[in-house]
This record gives structure tokens, sequence and C-alpha cells, in this order.
């Protein structure tokens, strides 16, 4: 099942897919795709009840109200390599501000004053069930509800010069583009197992799979829950394979005017123009 | 005036009190203290029509559904001295999630496996209006709504040594005990001239003053604003004083059965006892 939102900026509505492909207004069982909303519609859903929406709208960021979003830094081990890190013992996390999320093909902001914008590809999870103190992978499988594209668009002067944390190059606005849906879990029988893919005006940056990832993404759920409770609805980027401009010869950088597209297997495809800001 | 929430936790109602020091029910203005309504009760309240509440219950945090809440560390000069940091050359920053708030008189859990829980009395900055690349310290400061106390409790284990980025510490459940009350910033004409007092089990441990901020609120709410948008609601931990578990000798961290207190100048008296998650 995939659910997404449709519309303009700050009055999307939620829409459902299943088998047949089509995409149906959710509206008649949830006004919103939420974190109050989410839990249950994976229980199941007659969809065919659903009217067919026929043509979309804009796709937004396909759940609003996300309590946070916590990022795993150099979780693949080519990327750790290009940016000269050390392969990390245990996950390297930091978090990301929910505001800053935007719809798969909205225009990103270049930040004012950065000359260090950079992309990074990235398979977000989805919490569909409160996780606390876990005890193994298994019990971590069962949280997660959903999948989807994330582009953890990060200002490496900020986040790398400007003082030693990396939230401050992580929170520009508009620096995590989100969807186009979300993929519920049950369609991805092994999400160690998916291609990601970015480009900057057609040119391949990052060709990867999620084999990869040093932390799977049921041991991340199982370690952050050590640290924190994770919500239904909270968002866990859990890393970027190699081919960020940081590591790239020449470190080919973000300018106005450069497109972006992002794809992972079964997730959709995100397309985006940056604009200085 | 001073804006609060009191009640069970989930179920808290908004509480406002003017001039005469007495607790009013705000229910009649607004349903609850959050982001969307804050900016608005800035403008004025006609305090004598709301009926008084003569004894109000728990106080909850004073703001609900908080955006994101921004930290600054190393931002007094005797602190940075105590954990043998260099006094920072521009703000620190990293993230706090919202869902680690809990009331200012709450129980605190001492996360499972933590030996080094420490404490940090803040004063905490809460945004009234938009804040995006400000041009100077007059216009920070007329995006402050309201202060309050933080105490922004923190694993140092998690923070310093498990894998380089605060955020690991800083966000275990119940880590940030908020208020009892927002003050607004009308009744405090001098934001760099608050004392600020922590003590644990009776013991004073931590005695400053915001005059020893390195950074000071306004220019830290311009800074902000250079690498992120702050929203109405948003808060900002604004560093602590001297005197932290990890900066004495002896390193005397949180025990399960400890007690907290918290205070700073006209904003009352925080009271927590931890417990062991």
């Amino acid at each position: 099942m995939r659910l997404a939102r449709h519309g303009t900026t700050g009055s999307e509505a939620p829409l459902v897919s299943g088998p047949d492909g089509a995409w149906r207004d959710l509206r008649p069982v949830c006004d919103d795709l939420n974190p109050d909303t989410l839990p249950s519609l994976l229980d199941g859903l007659e969809l065919d009840a659903l009217p067919v929406v026929e043509r979309p709208g804009r796709f937004g960021p396909p759940l609003s109200g996300i309590g946070k979003i916590v990022c795993v830094g150099l979780n693949y081990r080519q990327h750790a390599t290009e940016t000269g890190a050390a392969v990390p013992d245990e996950p390297i996390i930091f978090l990301k501000s929910p505001d800053t999320v935007v719809g798969p093909d909205d225009r990103v902001l270049i930040p004012r004053g950065s000359v260090k914008t950079d992309y990074e590809v990235e398979l977000a999870v989805v919490i569909g069930r409160e996780a606390r103190y876990l005890p193994d992978e298994a019990a971590a499988a069962a949280c997660v509800a959903a999948y989807a594209i994330s582009n953890d668009v990060s200002e490496r002067e900020f986040q790398l010069e400007r003082g030693g944390q990396w939230d401050k190059g992580k929170n520009c606005e508009t620096f995590n583009p989100l969807g186009p849906w979300l993929l519920t879990a049950d369609e991805v029988p092994d999400p160690q197992a998916l291609s990601l893919r970015l480009s900057v005006n057609g040119d391949v940056r990052q060709n990867g799979s999620t084999s990869d990832m040093i932390f799977g993404v049921f041991e991340l759920v199982r370690y952050l829950s050590q640290f924190m409770v994770l919500y239904p609805g909270d968002v866990i980027n859990t890393g970027t394979p190699a081919g960020v401009a940081l590591g790239l010869a020449g470190t080919p950088y973000l300018r106005a005017g450069d497109v972006v597209d992002v794809e992972i297997d079964g997730l959709g495809r995100q397309h985006q123009t940056f604009e200085q800001a």
C-alpha cells in the first residue's frame, strides 16, 4: 500500500494506492496522514470503496506532524571512506527538525552565504509503533510502518567548519524533501536490498544499494530505542551512499538552477530545482 | 504576564496571570497554549474578565506542540572552562526533540545503562514571530515572545563517548523539564541580568548569571536565523553556567532518588525527582 498527500502546500489531502496502482481519496477514512492516523491505517483498508483520484495534484510530504527526524551519519561503507572518516563503531546520530520537510518536487533553497550545499539520497524509515528499549531486531521490525525517499540536504561548511556539531548544516529551510509516497513495510520484504540513485542535471552522482549499510534498518531502530523513544510518525534518515559532492573530485556543490533527481526502488522519484534563498 | 498549563499529563488547560498574581482560566480565550495561539496572546488580554483558578493542579510544560528545541553548547565562560573546552568562536548548536519535554515537577528518568546523567539549568527563550535571516539584534528581540526555565538534562557518556554527535545524550525520555510558566518578554527588561540556580538534594551546584553568557539571547536568535528558520513556539535552550556534574570534582552524576531544584529570577522553580527508567 502506498500513502501520499496531494494539493497545495499546507492544504494537502491524503491519498492511498493498493494493488491496482490507482490513487484513491483517503478522506472518507481520515482527514490527514499524521502520527495519530498512520498506525490505524496499517491495519488494512477497504480500498475499493474509496473514490479514484484520476489526476492527483502536487505531491506534498507524505506525512504531516512529524515529531522528529533522526539522522544516521556515515552509515554506508563507501561514503564513510569518501568523506575521509573512519567507519564508525556504532551509529552516529543527529537530528533534523521536521520543519525542514518539503514535498518531493518542491524547490530547495540554497542558504544565503552557502557555497557548500550538498545532496544525500537516503532511505527514510517511518515508525508506526512506540519503540522504547527494544530487545532485538525482530521487535524493531514490528515498529517500522513504512519507507520513503529522503534527500538529507546538507550544507558542509555549516556542518563541519562552524562549531563542531553537524546540526547547524542540516536544518536550513527546505532541507528535507520527503516522498513522494510512503510504501508500507509489508511491501518491502528486504530493506537491505534497495537501489538508491541521485543525479544532478542528469549526471548520476550516487548509485548505491542499502546492502552497503554498516548498520541495517532494524538494527538502527533497536539501537536508537536505547537512547530515545521513537513514536509513531517519527522518521529515520538512514544515511547516504557514496557520491556526495563533498567526496567527489572538484567538490561539485549545488548551485542555483541545478536540478536534482532522486530515486529508490519502489519508492518513486523526487525532482527538485535548487534556488537561492 | 505569565502563561502556564495545568492538569494531568496530556490534558493540561491554559492559565494566565497578570499584575495581581492570580492564576486565571485562559480557556475562554483559547483551548491550549501552542505555536498557533501563542502569538495572538501577546497582543494583550482582558485579564479581569477571566475566572480565577484558586488551586491550579499539576503544572505541565507551559507550551504544547513545540516545533523544535535548539540548544546552545558551552555558552557560559566558566562552563566552557570547567568542561575543558575552548571558549567557542561562534555558537555551538544542536537539537533536542520536543518529545523530551515534561512538566517542571515531573519525574525524570535515568536511562537504562546510564552512569553519567547530568543536569543543566538554562534560560529557555520562546519564539513568538518567524525569524529568518534577521539583520540585527533589534530585529531578533522583536521575535522573542517569552522566557522559561529549562533543565537540559544530558547523559555525558552518550553525548561525548558514543560516536561524536551530542544529540545521542540529549534526547532521552523526559530529558527536558520546562516551566513552570512562560514570562512574556515585556516583563524581562534585560535577559542578560538573571540569576540561575540549581541544587541536588539541597546542595547548590550551579549558581550563575546570564551576564556570563558568551553569546547573549538576541545575538543567538539573530545568529540562528542565518542557519534555520525559527517559528513561533520554537524554544532555544541558551546554555548552562558552571557547576554541572561533568565539571565538578568527583563528577557527582545523578542517581535514582536524587532531587533537583532549579530556579531562575522571575521564572519560578522546578523540583524533580530522578528515577531509574
